[in-house]
């Protein structure tokens, strides 16, 4: 297993889509992972610490759990199969009992940025798909270019997803 | 307490707004809450009865409520509040206990669609804001026209939007 954890949320200029970037504790790889709109605002807004005076979906699921007196003790992606990640919750009640549920990387990452949630990721996944952080040294002296060249120049996310499509 | 059902779910073309009716069962009286986009999806795609391979997140709710044995015994919106609706989950243990969660009515509907659970509203609330559905007869016999007609000529949603903002 690698832990992980959220080192971006970027948009992949081709198509307008939201993609979060993990990046393993081991090391300085990332992994992206495309998300949808919905999933990548929850995880914005938590990374970005707002709070709203309403609970949003995911600020809801974590009452559920609070209610319920369940923590997450860690979520995991685990499986990457017809381009899609896979990811199951583990929680644990009272009694230290855990209970596995399946869930979508998007939602387990939202929930896990609420309960201060490790993130781990399959380490064969992790090998396979993770690719040299963008984020480094040369970027830092750079940050006033245009992101959307930085995203080209860097780390080509199409490239990348067109890998993901294939595998 | 006023049982209602989800009558149908409507765009507000002052502001794009997804509106979500719903009628009384002891009337046909409607009462509409403005929500957002993602819980819009949501209500929708279960109204639609539209399965994905992967959980959406109201799908894990429903998950993680299965895997804790706690079954959704009813939603009652129970308050409204400088313009904002308020809603609470009433969550059923094993033994019979309830656990009561705050939580948005646009959530609450959307996650007892996929349960099958009772939507309630506060009486008084009930009473105040319902107005006479425009699903009536007539209605029926004007299928043809444009939707935006319907809701200029049959309900100005936003004259009621107007009433709510100010109570």
């Amino acid at each position: 297993m690698e832990r992980v954890r959220v080192k971006a949320l970027l948009v992949d200029t081709s198509n307008n889509a939201p993609v979060v970037l993990l990046e393993g504790d081991s090391n300085s790889k990332v992994m992206p992972i495309w998300i949808g709109q919905n999933e990548a605002l929850a995880i914005s807004l938590q990374l970005q610490g707002s709070e709203f005076e309403r609970p949003l979906t995911h600020d809801l699921l974590k009452s559920v759990l609070d209610k319920l007196d369940q923590s997450l003790e860690r979520v995991i992606i685990d499986d990457l199969s017809n381009k899609t990640y896979y990811a199951t919750l583990v929680l644990q009640g009272p009694d230290g009992e855990t209970l596995k549920i399946d869930s979508r990387p998007s939602d387990s990452i939202a929930l896990a940025l609420r309960t201060n949630s490790p993130i781990f990721v399959d380490e064969e996944i992790f090998q396979d798909v993770a690719m040299e952080s963008p984020f480094d040294e040369e970027f830092e002296d750079e940050k006033g270019e245009e992101f959307e060249d930085f995203l080209e120049q860097k780390m080509d996310l199409r490239k990348f997803k067109d890998f993901t499509d294939d595998s």
